[in-house]
C-alpha cells in the first residue's frame, strides 16, 4: 500500500549549501514554496535549460503526487542578463534586439513565446507564478534602496554596486559555491581605470544605462536597469516569503547567481533566503558543456525537429530521468536513439498494463511475489532519496519485464496477488505518467487506449488478409511503419500492435 | 493583376473619432503602429472578446499582406481594471484571487495562458508586442506625475485624479464617444460624503491601495496601483511613438476608457494619441451584449468545446467574417451550424482550387471572364472600403461557383483566360487563408494534400469495393462519417472526397 504521509517524510534532497544529503522539512508543514530560475530571453532556449526545467518538473509533479500544496515560481529575466555574468558588458537582449533589428521587447516577446511552446512540446507542466523582471522593477528599486542604507553596498557614477568585500567581513561569500574570495580576486578582469566599482568582484545592483541602451527605467541613482543577482532573490521572497523552501536551477548558476542572490540576503536580512538549494548539472554536447556563453547549443525545437532520428520529445524525458540530474548528461544521436527505444518500451509497457484487470483469483508466484514488492518498494526509496529517477526507472523496468512475460504467455496476472497487482499497477502508473511525467506518442493522440484509428486498420488488415486481398494487406503494412506503429499475429489470430 | 501599391493607397477605415471614413495615410510611408486593448486576465476570455480580437487579427494580416511593416502591440490587464468600468469598486484580478484563494498574479498567470490557449485555438497571429501593466508601472508613474503637474490632475487622498470639468474648459470631453459632460453628471453615481474625487466624472491615475488589497506599489502619493485608463496611454505611445496610426479596440471601450485615454493625452501633449480609432461591435448572446459585467459570457474554450454542434474554431472565424465588424454579431447555435457549413465549403472549395493547374490553351467565356474578373476586384475594393469582410466574402464565393462548377464538370478550366485563372486563383487564396486567416480542419493536419491518411483510406475503399468486401466498405465508410469526411464515387470511378 502507498503510504503517502510516510513518503513525504522520507524524502531527503542534496543541499548545494550543505553540500549534503538532508531531509526534506518544509517551513509550513503540507507546503512547498519552490522557486526556479527561468530563462533569459533573449535567444532560444536551448535543450541544456531544457534538461534543468524538466529536473524541476519532476520535482514538480513528485511534491504534488506526495499531497504538498505547491506554490512553484519560476521567473523570465526579459532585462539586465549582462553579457558576461561576471557583470561585464552589454544587456544580453538588448545586443540581440540590435541585431535584429526590434525592441529589445519585441525580441523578449518572441523568445518568451518560444519558450513556452518548447515547454508545452516537451509537456512541462507550467509553474503558478512566471514573473517577468521587467514586472517587478519598483521591487527591485525598493530592495536595492534599502541594500544602500547598508555598508554592504555603494553608489557610483549612477550605478549601485554590493560590497562584496565589506560583505566578507561579516559573512562568508562563497558557501553556496565553494569559491574562496582570495581565488576570485585572481580570476577577475581588472578594473578599468575609470571604473565605477571598488573592486572587481562586486556586482551591480543598478546598472546605468549607456546612452544607446533602449531599456532603461528612472530610478533614484539613475536612468538604467537591474542588475541580473537582483531580480530573482527580490521576485523569489516576494511570492514565497522569506526564507522560502526551496530554490533551484542549473549548475551554471550556482557562481556567481545564486551566490550573489544568497549574499544580497543575507546582507540585508540574515536571512539565507532558501534552506534548500538544488541544483541541475548541465548538458554535455559535442564534449562541450550545452551553453550560450560556449555558443555549444542545440535550439531546444527546431533542430529537435529536424533530428529525424528521435520524433518524440519523449525520448529527451527519458534521456534526463535515466540520469542523476546531479551528473552532467551526455548528447548525442545514440544517445538519443537508446533513449527513444527505452521510452518506447515504457510506454508499450503501459499501454499493455492499462489493459490488465485485477486477477480475482490468484495462486501467487512466491519469488515473483517479493520481486515485485521490491520493485515497488524501490521506486519510492529511490524517488525520496534525492530524486533517484534512474534508480526508480530500474525498478519500473522490473516490473515491465513482468508485463512483457504476461503478454508473451511466460506468465500469467494469476501468477500475483491482487494486492501486490493492484500496487504494481499503481506503482507504474504514478512513477511514468505522473512524477517522470511520460505520455503517449503525440502523433496518436490521446492516452486513451485503443486508438480507433489503428484499430480501424488492423481490422481492416485481417479481413484483407482473410479476403487473401494482399495489395490492400501490403497498402496498410507500409503505412503503419511510416507512422511508427508495428504490429503482430498472436496465436490466436488477433492482433497486437505497438509503438516503435 | 494584384496592384498592392495601388490598394494600398486606396485603404479607408470609418474612423470613430470623426464617425466617418476616411482613406488611410500612415504617419510614415510604408508603415503602421497599431495598439489594440486586450484582456483583463482575471477571468477566461469569452467569444464577444475573441470576436474582436479576430477583427484586428483579419486587420492586421491585410496590411501586412498589402506590404506594410507593422507593428502590432496588443496589451494584457493584469492589473488595475476595477469592477465598476466607471471607476469604482474593487480591482477585477484582486476579487477574483480571493475568491479562489490565490494570489492576484497566480491568477493573471493562469488566466494569461487560459488567453494564449485560446488565441492559438482560433489561429490569431501573435502581436510584436504583449506588454504586461504591472511590466510598465515606473511608466505610468512617470507619465501621472507629468499630468500632476498640469491643471488636469489633482491629488487628493493618496489618489490622483484626473480633472474632467477642468479638461472639459480647454477640450472637448466626449469627442470619440459623442458623450456630453451634462449627461454623464446626470448618469454617474453621486458621491460619497467621504469621496476623494471632486466629481463624480473624474477617473483616478493612481489609487491609493485599501489595507487588504495584495497588488500595491509604492508611489509619490501612496502605495497604491495605477488606474486603468493610463496603462494604454502609456504603453501604446511607449512603444509606438506619440500619434500612432491605429488604435484599436471593442466598441465598449469608447466609453469611458478610450475617451479617457484620449482625455489624458490631449491634457498632457495636446496630442490625440493615434490617427485612427477603429472598434468592433459586441456579440450578443441570448438577447444580451456579451460582456462580463452582464454575466451572459461563453468561455472561449471549454464551452465551444463541448457544443459538439461546431468542432472546428474556424466556425466563429467564418461567422465573425460574415459580418461587418461594426454591425452586432448574433451568436446561437443556429448561426453557428450555418457557418460551420459556410466555412467547410469555403475550405473544400480552396482544397479543389489548389489542384487546378493552369491551362495551356484556353477559350475563354466572355461572360464568365468578366464576372471572375468583377469578382476579384470586388474583393479588393470590399477590403479596402473599412474592411468589409462580408462583402468580400461574398465575391469570393463568385469565384466558389466557378469551381464547384469545374469540380462537377459544367465548366472547365479552359473557360478562363490563363491570366484571369491566375489572377482568380490569388486572390481565392490570399483572401481565404492569408488575410481571413482560415486553415484546413485541424483533425486533418496540415493543408498539405493530400492527407495521407484519407488517401490511403480510400485507395483501401476501392479496392475492398473491387473485391467486393462490403464489410470492409461499410467500416471505412463509418470512419470517414464520424470523423467529418464525406466522398463520392466520379463518373471514371475515383473518388473526390470533401471536409463536411
Amino acid at each position: 500500500m502507498l503510504d503517502k504521509k510516510n513518503l513525504r517524510e522520507g524524502l531527503s534532497f542534496y543541499n548545494t549549501i550543505s553540500r549534503k544529503k538532508e531531509k526534506f522539512v518544509p517551513l509550513n508543514p503540507g507546503r512547498v514554496g519552490l522557486y526556479v530560475c527561468g530563462p533569459t530571453v533573449y535567444g532560444p532556449v536551448h535543450l541544456g535549460n531544457v534538461r534543468t526545467f524538466l529536473v524541476f518538473d519532476v520535482l514538480y509533479r513528485y511534491l504534488r503526487w506526495l499531497g504538498f500544496q505547491v506554490k512553484y515560481v519560476r521567473n523570465i529575466t526579459d532585462v539586465g542578463h549582462l553579457l558576461h555574468d561576471a557583470d561585464e558588458g552589454e544587456d544580453k537582449v538588448a545586443i540581440q534586439a540590435r541585431k535584429e533589428g526590434k525592441h529589445p521587447m519585441e525580441l523578449a516577446d518572441h523568445y518568451t513565446r518560444y519558450f513556452e511552446d518548447v515547454m508545452q512540446t516537451f509537456k512541462l507542466h507550467p509553474p503558478n507564478i512566471s514573473p517577468t523582471a521587467t514586472g517587478h522593477l519598483i521591487e527591485q528599486q525598493g530592495f536595492i534602496e534599502k541594500l544602500s542604507q547598508t555598508a554592504y553596498a555603494y553608489s557610483s557614477h549612477g550605478s549601485v554596486y554590493f560590497d562584496i568585500h565589506r560583505y566578507a567581513k561579516d559573512y562568508s561569500y562563497g558557501s553556496l559555491s565553494g569559491n574562496k574570495l582570495e581565488e576570485q580576486k585572481s580570476l577577475s578582469r581588472p578594473l578599468q581605470g575609470s571604473s565605477a566599482k571598488q573592486a572587481p568582484e562586486d556586482f551591480a545592483l543598478w546598472k546605468k544605462a549607456d546612452p544607446n541602451h533602449i531599456m532603461r527605467w528612472p530610478s533614484p541613482w539613475s536612468d538604467g536597469f537591474p542588475g541580473w543577482h537582483t531580480e530573482c532573490v527580490v521576485m523569489s521572497q516576494s511570492y514565497l516569503g522569506l526564507p522560502f523552501d526551496i530554490h533551484g536551477g542549473g549548475m551554471d548558476l550556482i557562481f556567481p547567481h545564486h551566490e550573489c542572490e544568497l549574499a544580497q540576503s543575507l546582507a540585508l536580512t540574515g536571512n539565507p533566503l532558501a534552506q534548500y538549494w538544488l541544483h541541475a548539472n548541465m548538458v554535455v554536447f559535442q564534449n562541450k558543456k550545452m551553453s550560450r556563453s560556449e555558443q555549444s547549443t542545440l535550439p531546444a525545437l527546431k533542430d529537435f525537429e529536424d533530428l529525424r532520428i528521435f520524433p518524440h520529445p519523449e525520448a529527451f524525458r527519458m534521456l534526463v530521468s535515466q540520469a542523476h540530474y546531479r551528473s552532467t548528461l551526455d548528447l548525442s544521436e545514440t544517445a538519443l536513439i537508446s533513449a527513444q527505444k527505452t521510452y518506447l518500451r515504457l510506454i508499450n509497457g503501459l499501454k499493455t498494463l492499462k489493459s490488465f484487470q485485477t486477477p480475482r483469483a490468484s495462486t501467487p508466484q512466491e519469488d515473483l511475489e517479493r520481486k515485485i514488492k521490491k520493485a515497488c518498494e524501490g521506486v519510492w526509496q529511490a524517488m525520496n532519496d534525492d530524486l533517484n529517477t534512474a534508480v526508480a526507472l530500474s525498478h519500473v523496468f522490473d516490473i515491465l519485464s513482468y508485463i512483457r512475460a504476461v503478454e508473451e504467455g511466460q506468465a500469467t496476472l494469476k501468477d500475483l496477488s491482487p494486492e501486490t497487482h493492484t500496487d504494481m499497477k499503481n506503482t507504474y502508473i504514478a512513477c511514468v505518467e505522473e512524477i517522470l511525467g511520460f505520455s503517449f506518442p503525440q502523433a496518436f493522440g490521446s492516452s486513451e487506449l485503443p486508438d480507433t484509428r489503428i484499430d480501424l486498420l488492423l481490422r481492416l488488415y485481417v479481413k484483407n488478409k482473410q479476403a487473401k486481398d494482399y495489395d490492400s494487406v501490403e497498402i496498410i503494412r507500409a503505412y503503419f511503419k511510416a507512422h511508427g506503429i508495428s504490429f503482430q499475429e498472436r496465436r490466436d489470430g488477433t492482433l497486437s500492435w505497438k509503438y516503435t
